[in-house]
């Protein structure tokens, strides 16, 4: 790419910015050469922290605002009020073609609602998704939607599917990606209308996606298939079940280890090797979900980020950029669409 | 009690039976003091398992059948056909007084259909749940449903609310059990109709139940309250979740240990902590999920378990069955209802 590409930063987003923000600028510039920034928020702190990285400095634009999204604002406010917010004026960056992707630590929610009011969705997906990868037994898993959407027709799950699969494929490196439909049984004949429908839509054999069927909840670690596609009230229990599952076993873990005194000496021996399992399970790692199906590239940090799991976050605003992931999924079930109204007319003659 | 309790077990379900079962029988008879058990299936392997356990023999009655039910057969296919299988048998011993509960480790979907077909549900409950108990930071958590009914609406929801927290109080001892609805947020706003709905309800002062409101998927490994509460398709995929992430856990901690000779010894060290952990964690201790709202008890042991699994399953029925759980559910919402329609007429007069 010769073109300089720019990410636009809501600055002022989670609960740590704006230090985090500029600090997880300051490490993503490392990692990916060329890249240009534009920061938006409050200029006189922003100015402050980038006068510590004059790297940083020489490749960003700072936009000021001192409007801010609070972590509880509704949606609905958010839409209505935050006209002048730093959210909203980096979307608005991506809208207008100054940046071609946005990333915030803000809320969610009104990441979601302003995000989908600013950009709208890509053509051919009604409805956006939010998606994270998460850590497996045999890598990494992309799973969505993570509650963008709570109640779910057939096609929303069918377009998840199919931007699970162009996001594993283009940003992960997945080869052929296989994709699971999450359900309380594999057999075909488990679970509700919904589901059922959407798997006889993947089953079809012209949609260039690897189906792999219906999976259980476990499979989602056990990493059986690339994707794990649901709907947004089931991804997010299972996301935050998950999220207590860890933190249970680890506590558990501990209490066990402090037990005696030889096995707090035994502790002390495997602290490296603990130390890193808990690297490898670290969520700075898989920090940042993304939202898919929108006309831009727009991806969540956590908001306790820190620099480092910011600047995760905002490797995925490039990979899905350079990589040209909308392109890709408006191409694919623009050709699926096509090849559907051929068939028909065919059938019709 | 001074009329003997008497527990029918499905001699032929599961992956280990009928060994495992019988010696689970033989485990909870010294248990349960007084207890009787009605054994049924294929009378010459139950007799050889219990010319091992002579005591268990003098206190078990033996009801032949060799038509089991496998673990693929669909729920149809064990309701047209399944009329002399040892689950079906089991069941009318329950129907028909001859038994107060049945115990089994036989196919969920089959026992779900039948335990429907032969039992009915109790006076005001329009679905049975199935329920089980899960480890928490706290101590344990009631968790429903996980599968029976995928699609649930309000009111449903309300019942599970008002099963689980007798179930709480009854089994578990728990003094004023606090209840939470399972939803993608705890503030009052987040959510589906369907759960709004439910919230709604189950504000209702005139509930004699500690209704916390919403909680998260974490909220429920960290014991936020003692009965979490939601339809069958999110609460089948957290619970396997929740199962898959416990097994990610301790292989990257295998893992880890396995790294270094240091950490190898460390582990050694550490074993019997480890294994402590492990014990704690054991789903044989949590073994057996219950089906709530049947006009019987219906206990369901998991398929793989062992003698010492089958045993606690048993132990579920029995604590059921002596604190008249079904009676209590029964009054419980007569009671809501009748309120409710005086409520009614005093406001129409």
């Amino acid at each position: 790419m010769s073109q300089p590409l720019t990410i636009a930063l809501d600055a002022m987003g989670g609960d740590r910015a704006p230090e985090a923000v500029i600090e997880g600028a300051c490490i993503a510039r490392v990692r990916h050469a060329g890249l240009r920034f534009l920061l938006v928020g409050d200029e006189a702190r922003i100015g402050a922290l980038l006068a510590r990285c004059p790297e940083l400095a020489a490749v960003a634009t700072v936009r000021h605002t001192v409007e801010v999204i609070g972590p509880e604002d509704r949606p609905s406010v958010a839409l209505r009020r935050g006209k002048r917010s730093s959210m909203r004026i980096a979307l608005e960056a991506v809208r207008d073609g100054e940046a071609l992707g946005v990333v915030s630590a803000g809320n969610t929610g009104a990441l979601m609602a302003l995000a989908k009011a600013v950009l709208k969705t890509l053509p051919g997906i009604h409805r956006p998704a939010l998606a994270s990868i998460v850590p497996t037994r045999r890598g990494e898993t992309v799973f969505l939607d993570l509650g963008a959407n709570l109640d779910c027709t057939a096609e929303n799950l069918f377009q998840f599917a199919v931007m699970g699969e162009v996001f594993a494929r283009t940003v992960l490196g997945v080869i052929k990606p296989t994709v699971g439909l999450l359900n309380v049984g594999v057999e075909t004949t488990k679970g509700n209308k919904t589901v059922q429908a959407a798997a006889t839509m993947l089953q079809d054999d012209r949609l260039p996606l690897e189906f792999h069927g219906f999976v259980e909840g476990d499979a989602i670690t056990a990493g059986k298939v690339d994707v794990v596609v649901t709907d947004g009230f089931t991804g997010n229990v299972a996301l935050k079940t998950a999220e207590g599952t860890m933190r249970l076993y680890s506590e558990f873990l501990r209490e066990a280890i402090k037990h005696s005194l030889i096995s707090r000496l035994g502790y002390l021996l495997a602290r490296p090797a603990l130390s890193a399992l808990r690297d490898r399970l670290d969520p700075r790692r898989y920090d940042g979900a993304v939202f898919l199906g929108l006309n831009g590239i727009a991806v969540k940090s956590h908001g306790a980020t820190d620099a480092l799991g910011f600047a995760t976050a905002i490797g995925f605003a490039v990979d899905m950029s350079k990589e040209g992931f909308n392109d890709k999924v408006v191409a694919e079930l623009s050709q699926w669409h096509a090849d559907q109204a051929s068939e028909s007319e065919a059938a019709a003659l």
